[in-house]
């Protein structure tokens, strides 16, 4: 039983200190300066139309009063992302309640042709979730039921309105005895229509898998008011195209996410977590594999990050300690298992740790004997955000690489970036997900012009993805070409043209908006 | 060391029953009898070209005269379902050896309007591998290269050609110490394409999940010869819309599935199996959710038989006993553990069944003491197609239901049928996947007419699937609308309509023809 308290003090924890981090309003204004420019990349499309007085009066006539912002300073809010990297200028900020009004909205969207950008959390990084110029913002933070879940008969199928936020989410299922598949630093603000047009990774993905796999049904809304009913609620469903996947990750360019039917885990009742030191990037893929042997099926996060990474975190969080000190070593790995057995997952975990460090790959660990310390190990790799945003301007990528290659891309960028700024590197191992971060006092061309193309020739040249788990939006639209075939890409301009023939969902993201405008 | 020998004698036992069960000439014979009828359900689309000498010339200029087959013979193997049951008559079967070549195919069918049914292993059960009329078979079995594995530096991703046989890749796999993350009966003759291209479901997806979340990466060819490359070998890739999607369970409507990208996961050392039974259906149902609790991450099947179907395998299988006698029970249930620690996991499995025989739950069971006796308790479970097949005619439906209405169902069919025949029910438990079976002397329109409509109403009715893993082939094209709503077909014809405009690809399959002949 203690275990379950402690897993749930972790939740607790992660989920404060997310919302520390993301919505930082010191770090908004200092971001602020630095607004993405569009002007250069992107151009308005000339066919959408602006709003009008009779456009406002008609979606009063659907929401009412309340659903139709056009209030200044919430505007600002919707319009701005929470890095305070891309800002909008959208004049309107439409707050369905239900599928029926985001239905109404579209279809009316659609033939007024006026452009929208679906909105969440508006946690997002690449600037996914905010307009580019003036498209209609349609936020669904009131379509916030859970709707179902089969608590008693068994399957863990949950089954909610978009709106509804993940840590909610998180709290709601503990109760039941269940877990979310995904988790993430965001929790506290994202939503699970977000996370799921965005295909969010997280921390759970190694065990759990990506939202492909976990997402049972979907319910989304067509650019022309079509409601697509794909909310099924089965493990297996062998009828036709399996057109959820479409939405799950298209950023909201295709349809609008409006509930979601998701296969949750039974919460487990045991939780280990360790901090080890590798000396070489070597040992830390070696550790691994033997991790995924070793402690099979009990494995739930296998994170690293390098030493200039724990210089960052000890020199900016407070309160924060090296667990094993005294000297830094070249590369920290967390482990996590959960399983049923505390007795046997803990033996488990400390005979693994014990092998590991007998055979050479580990040079230093600490297996958590509490859930404070538990909690602790888990604020560094966690902290790392908010520690890159204290130490000054940071250029953050989110890479795929092949496991064997992917330090060696960190290691290039030292040296090609030279003393002008410091290459941070950690992330999710277990999965093959690098977030690169190039931190400097401040942002800077000649440092930007050092690291872009460089880096994503350089994943697209050894088969990575530039985007793992953070999408494409408007940052990295343009540059799709490193990581898809052009006969890939142009079957994604085909579908998108298919089923948005006017081009008003979330335009000039995911896709090159030369693709587009070429027609 | 042992478990890891005893693991792969289960696998190549299994494997050779699957070969006696497909390919058995005397089923093929018997059922030969009752060709499915298409031709009052479906006409040949008249748009198509029927074979020239022409054709054939220009076949051999890309295959040589190999790989253009027209030995009456081998057209006939080619032609025929492994059940016997769905026969085409094409007049021309295809044996490309790479991608390119299956390019230069369809870019020719296409230009020429020549229909095509690309064809795997041809172990399917909804008619959806065989011709319908005379479509040019391509069979891809020739394409059976392993291109990588990346033994060395972790991470477990296979790439093959769509030609290997899943049985093959398990052996390859098994001397690199990782297994594949799914596993069928067909597994000797099935190919990885076709399992791909049909989102095979089997015996350990219940663990690893769908080849939605297993398949990293696709190669396809369409229709007209446009070679997709989204052979990533990623875990995670949020670059634009995850298109291999709409080719995984797509029965080869959309395109050829060329090379396939899959993540294996490690081979663990311990497996044990227990036979239980159960007194009711209730009890099974709990019984699952305290097995995903107390077993957590070592829970790799959890198989169930009713007792008529415990009835018909000790009748027809020789050699195969009850585990739990003397009585026959209402329910049976196969659990098997896969994990790292022997030790660990007999003593964890040990204290869950006793826990479940002292809170009633389960009534008896037993827990196999060796490799033999656990290959006889698979037995019983994989041995049921084989006992229908012998027990006479039997009409095969593979439904995906809610959990807590799934033996509904089997209730309901037998008061419906009467004492006409006899309904036996066994299936996937932990997948909501029921594989119902109507067992009768010989094949009786009256006895299906009691049949159908009613089981797919019913499903429908309950939110279920008409095709948990199956796919819908020829045999449910037309009743696609009882599991998907009409917008979400609609968009399907669309995008089918986009991808292949002329239809060449496996016609009359997956979507009802009158989609398309409207046009």
């Amino acid at each position: 039983m203690e275990k379950w308290r402690a897993a749930d003090r972790l939740l607790k924890f992660s989920s404060r200190f997310a919302s520390a981090v993301n919505w930082n309003n010191s770090c908004k204004s200092k971001q602020g300066k630095y607004f993405y420019s569009v002007a250069t990349t992107v151009h308005r499309n000339p066919l959408f139309s602006s709003i009008s007085p009779d456009d406002i009066s008609y979606f009063k006539t659907i929401l009412g009063e309340r659903g139709v912002v056009q209030d200044a300073l919430a505007l600002d809010a919707a319009n701005t992302d929470w890095m305070g990297k891309y800002r909008g200028s959208s004049k309107l900020l439409l707050q369905p309640k239900n599928t029926e009004e985001v239905s109404q909205i579209l279809k009316y969207c659609n033939s007024r042709c006026l452009a929208v950008v679906p909105q969440g959390g508006n946690t997002g990084l690449v600037g996914g979730s905010v307009p580019v110029f003036d498209e209609v913002i349609i936020n669904v933070g009131l379509m916030r039921n859970i709707l179902s879940f089969d608590k008693v008969i068994v399957s863990g199928v949950l089954v909610c309105e978009a709106g509804c936020i993940l840590e909610n989410l998180i709290s709601f299922l503990d109760d039941e005895g269940f877990i979310m598949p995904l988790d993430l630093g965001a929790k506290g603000s994202c939503q699970i229509g977000g996370n799921v047009s965005t295909n969010a990774g997280g921390l759970r993905l190694l065990r759990y898998g990506s939202l492909h796999g976990s997402v049972l049904g979907l319910e989304a809304v067509l650019a022309n008011g079509t409601v697509l009913d794909m909310l099924g609620t089965l493990r297996k469903d062998n009828t036709g195209y399996d057109l959820k996947h479409l939405f799950i990750g298209s950023e909201g360019s295709l349809g609008i996410v409006t509930k979601v039917s998701i296969l949750t885990p039974p919460k487990l009742s045991s939780v280990n977590i360790a901090f080890l030191a590798c000396e070489d990037y070597t040992s830390c893929q070696k550790l691994l594999l033997e991790a995924k042997k070793k402690l099979g099926g009990i494995l739930s996060a296998f994170e690293f990050l390098d030493s200039d990474a724990m210089s960052l975190v000890l020199k900016h969080l407070d309160g924060v300690r090296n667990p094993l000190p005294p000297s830094i070593h070249n590369f920290y790995i967390l482990i996590e298992t959960t399983g049923s057995n505390e007795t046997f997952d803990k033996e488990n975990l400390e005979a693994f740790l014990l092998h590991s460090v007998e055979s050479g790959l580990v040079a230093n660990g600490v297996l958590a004997q509490d859930i404070n310390q538990a909690s602790s190990f888990w604020h560094i790799r966690e902290g790392l955000p908010e520690a890159l945003m204290k130490a000054g301007a940071v250029y953050k990528y989110d890479l795929s690489l092949p496991l064997e290659k992917m330090y060696d891309l960190v290691e290039e960028m030292r040296v090609q970036i030279g003393p002008a700024a410091k290459v941070v590197a950690y992330g999710h191992l277990g999965d093959g997900n690098l977030h690169l971060n190039i931190s400097a006092p401040a942002y800077d061309d000649n440092i930007l012009a050092k690291i872009e193309p460089f880096v994503y020739e350089w994943t697209s040249k050894n088969r990575g993805s530039i985007s793992a788990e953070h999408g494409l939006g408007l940052m990295k639209a343009a540059k799709i070409h490193y990581s898809k075939s052009p006969e890939t890409v142009q079957v994604m301009a085909s579908i998108k043209k298919l089923l948005d023939p006017n081009g008003i969902l979330n335009p000039y993201k995911v896709l090159p908006s030369s693709l587009f405008s070429q027609n």
